[in-house]
Order: C-alpha cells, then structure tokens, then sequence
C-alpha cells in the first residue's frame, strides 16, 4: 500500500486537524470525540442539520458544513459508521432550539447508530434517509437501497431550507422528496485500498468494469468489459430515468461524480455523454455539477445522479452557501 | 488502459464541451479552434491574461478563467503545447485594448509557442514564466527549472490586480515577483497514463516513490522508498525555505496540491505535516490551499507549494474571483 500518510492510525485526526486550520473561518473541529461544527454554530431558533457516515468520502461530509448547508458533521473512522457518542456531542455543540435534523446514508451501521443517538437527545430529532442507488435493491451493507451521491443534493438544498427558517418537519419533508426525486448509479475502474485493511477491496482485470459500484466498493450490478462513456451514460440514465419516472420536459439537476481516482478531464467528458442522453430523454438539464464530492478514496471510476427539480428547489440549489467543498450565491 | 472516456481522439473536444455547458455561466468554449474565454470578454481597458498548456492538468487551465483571474486559456491535447493559431486566436477574442499578459510555465514547446504568437500579435505583449519547481534545475522537457503549481497562485494574484486595473508593465512585474517568492515540489506514488499512448508513463515498484516528480511524470530528483508524510513534508519544505529564502518570521501561503489520484483525506494530512515544518522554520501561514489544482491526470501524489505573502499579494489573494474552480470574495 502506497499512500501519501505517517500512520493508518493518526491520518485521520491529522488529516482533520489540517481541514480545521486550511477552514478556520469556517469551522470548528473537535476531535475527541471527532465531529466538525459551523463556526457560528449554535443558531438560535434554527434546525440544525446534521450528517456523518464513514471518512474516505471526502469532501463529503465535513467539506459541507457551513453557512446554508450543515450545521456538523461526524467523521467515522474509514468506511466505518461514527459513534453514537459523537453524534450526541456534535448535537449539543450546534442545538438551537428548533429541533435537529439528521441526514443519514442507508448504511446499517450509520442507522443503528444515529438511531441511538436520536433517542438520547433531549430535543425533537427527526431523520432523512438517503437511498438514491439504483444499482441494488440490498446490498452487502445495507437493507434496501444504498445512499450515495444525490445526498450532497439532499444536503444542499435542505441546508439552504434550514436557513431560510424552515421548521423541523417541513426541511424532513423537502429532505425525504428530494431524495426520492433523486436516483444515482456508478461505476468502478479500480478499487480503493482502505488504509487500516493495507490491500485494494476487490480486484477488476485490465479490461473489466464493475457496474453499480457502492461507495464502499461493495458489488453493483455486474462486472462487465469495459464500456465507453457513452454507453455508461446511456445504461445509467436510463435506469435512473425508469426508475425516478423522470417524464419529457421535467427539469433535472445533472451530477457527474468522480469516486476519487479519475480526473476532471473524463468527467466533463462522462457529463457530456450524460448530458446528451437525459437530452434524448427529452429532459432540461436546468443546474449541473461535475467534481469529486461522494468519493471512495482513490477509487477510480464516477457515479451519475439525477435529481427532478422544481421552482422551489433549484431556487434553494442557488441560495448562498460558504463551506470548504461549495461557495457560491 | 481504462479510462472513462469514448475514445482518446475525442476525448478533449467532448470534456470541453462538458465544461462548456456546466460553466456556461463564467465562460465561452470555442472548439476549433480551442480556447475557453471569460464570458464577459473582452473588457475593455483591462490588460488580458491568458495562459494555456497542455491538457490534463485541470481544472489548470480552464478552470480559472472567469472574474479576477485569466481572461483565456488555451488548452493542447494531453501534455502537448497548444498551437500558436489557438493563442492568437484567444487573444483576438479578449483583446481590450490595454496589452495582454502571458503566464506560461517553462517548457519548451509552450514557451516556443506562445513567443511565436506573441510575435504575430498587433498590440503589446509581456510574458510571465513560471519556472518554481525545486526538483530539477534542467528536466527532460525545459531548459531551467519546470513551472508547476505556483502557477495557480501567479495567476490568482495577477488575475486579481488585473481586475483592478493595473497596467502591463505593472503586472508582468508583479507576476515575475510572484513566480520568485515561490517554490514546489512533488511526489508521484503511481504514475499517470496519457490516453493516445495507453500505458503508463513509467513505473513504480510497490514500495518506491519518486521524488521531485515533474506533472508529466518527468524524472524528478530520486526514486526512493516510501517515506511517511511527515518525512515528505520534512524534505520539500526544507527544499523551499532554503530556495526561497524564507526567513523565520515571515508570512506564507502554503498550498498542498493533489495530482489528482490522491484522495483529499490524504491531502489534508499532508497539509497538516507541512503546516508543521513551515512553522518549524519559523514562517506565519496566513494563507493555505488543499485541493487538486495543478494536475498529472490520475497520479497519485501531491506537491507542496510556499510563496513569501505581503500585504498586497495578500489582498489580491483574497480579492474576488468567480471561476470553476475559484469562486470566492
């Protein structure tokens, strides 16, 4: 295993305690127990959003606590769920009175334990469930479908919702439909290698992709040969599509994901060759994003998401936002 | 080789057409031939900066045009000049009548290009040379030392004063003063492959790293074993301090750049060894960057980058900018 670290062991309080100084006009971060918080956190009056799940997906989550998006974020060790512990501490830290909003990834570790959590708290908490994959309807780490990349569209427009003054059920409503006029699935050239495990997750030959990847490098679908760019885009969104039952001149959001490992030069190209097909679909690609933001370390390879917009959100897409990961409006 | 792409012959067309359409709003994309312009060019009065290079450094170069920073990019193929009919082209497009500045990083077919076009040019030209790599003093593709990711911030801080309506004398001054305040080197863990050639560009045993690393997989200083991050940052910020002639006391941007196949975990880890060192010697960090900037496609690795800051750079480093890549103030 070759990585740019001093230790398994220390990287990530040392890669934590470096986010912390490179963002400090943006964040606070505690490391024991390790949670990340909006410098101006507690808001009073304001629901506090808060996510977390497994570090290796950077910039997510940590790169999205901030000003319109979340109030903290709990960082577990590498694909690991965080603890109910730090949870609880990253609730206390940013509670403003208005009741607590988690974002979940429908992974069984990260349920169990923000459930446990949710249940110690002393205020109302209420939980968006992300399960945007299409490739899997169970998988290996969770019951029904993962949560992948159209969380970072949960977590944007939800955030953007919170801080306009939306109440607790109103921003678990939004949250809950977002996601389900969402679907998102990727693909893997290569595998990651998690530091503390020393050896790549799984092994793909020279010619071989694998279809549906999780962000974990869990299975997809099936491993296949590999495929251009325009017939991984036309397989994905046409699953994402069918399923969302994304109809002729609905208007989408259009995200091209890289898993880590893949440069931004085939990711314009991948966008392009999703944009065409959704286009073909007859669908208005309104608002896009192209980057690394749901990642699985150096994992080469992408995911594709949708999201079915209306005038309510693509307005909150576009309301202000100052974190590490998104600065705009 | 797998990449995510259609073809290598169509592979920058359509990633320029992908960047097009997502960046619609800060920027035009012409194809034939290639250069992507400020959206709002030209502007008159206002000194152009345009820079340009070979393809697979992204988001260098495209990636930072827009408000406060370059006026145009020009973009070769993967690793490869851009051609002179393209640089004369993109300085028609973004002439305002106040001269146009080119930052070129030194290798010879950029170098060898854009003075031919500088030569074929109606109106006043200067050129800024970004030569900061510390690995080498001659490489394999320059004469002197290679111009690497002190390029992004020459181009930040100049963009900047640009805005504000400094004139060309002024500017090709200040970008010179900048490229000299700076130094950099890099490591590669893995190389890059470019997508005509099909197979990586050299190889790395399993426990070797190079040193010095050029962004085209050039030879660097030495191959060595793996060293930890903290040993790295030890040795290139020794490197730098001692070029640079840092002095304790002094003010610094550091920017830990990624090469694209390194996962920002790691990258910020390393940011945190770095931050370590430089205070070691002595030196203020009021400034920093972590992110993949200046890039070799999919390399696994990083460089550091430290630039002596004064209160002027340090204002056009904050000044806005509103690029794909820069969106801050």
């Amino acid at each position: 295993m070759k990585k740019l670290i001093n230790s398994p062991d220390t990287l990530l309080a040392e890669s934590l305690a470096g986010f912390g100084a490179v963002h400090a006009d943006i964040v606070n971060v505690n490391l024991d127990p390790m949670f990340v918080t909006r410098k101006d956190a507690p808001r009073a009056g304001k629901v506090a959003l808060i996510s977390g799940g497994g570090t290796g997906h950077e910039p997510m989550h940590a790169g999205f606590v901030g000003m319109g998006m979340l109030d903290a974020a709990c960082p577990g060790q590498v694909f690991t769920s965080p603890t109910p512990d730090q949870m609880i501490a990253a609730m206390e830290a940013v509670d403003g009175g208005a009741g607590i909003l988690l974002i979940v990834k429908n992974y069984a570790g990260d349920v169990m334990n923000f459930e446990m959590a949710a249940e110690m708290a002393s205020g109302p908490v209420e939980t968006v469930l992300t399960n945007d994959d299409e490739a899997v309807e169970e998988s290996t780490h969770s019951q029904g479908r993962r949560g992948v990349a159209a969380t970072v569209i949960v977590e944007k427009i939800v955030g953007a919702a919170a801080e306009r003054g939306g109440d607790l059920a109103s921003l678990k409503a939004l949250g809950d439909a977002v996601n389900a006029a969402s679907g998102t699935m990727g693909v893997a050239l290569t595998s990651c290698t998690v530091p503390a495990a020393g050896l790549p997750t799984f092994t793909l030959a020279e010619d071989e992709m694998e279809m549906g990847i999780g962000i974990h490098g869990e299975p997809g679908r099936r491993r296949v040969a590999m495929m251009t760019a325009s017939a991984i885009a036309e397989e994905i969104v046409g699953a994402i599509v069918d399923d969302v039952k994304l109809a002729s001149g609905e208007e989408v959001l259009l995200l091209v994901n890289g898993m880590g490992g893949t440069p931004l030069l085939e990711l314009y190209g991948l966008y392009d060759a999703a944009a065409r097909v959704a286009k073909g679909h007859g669908l208005t690609i309104t608002r896009s994003l192209v980057g690394n933001y749901c990642t699985s370390l150096e994992m080469a390879g992408a995911s594709i998401t949708l999201t079915r917009l209306d005038a309510e959100r693509t307005a909150l897409w576009d309301a202000p936002v100052r974190t590490a990961a998104f600065h705009w409006g």
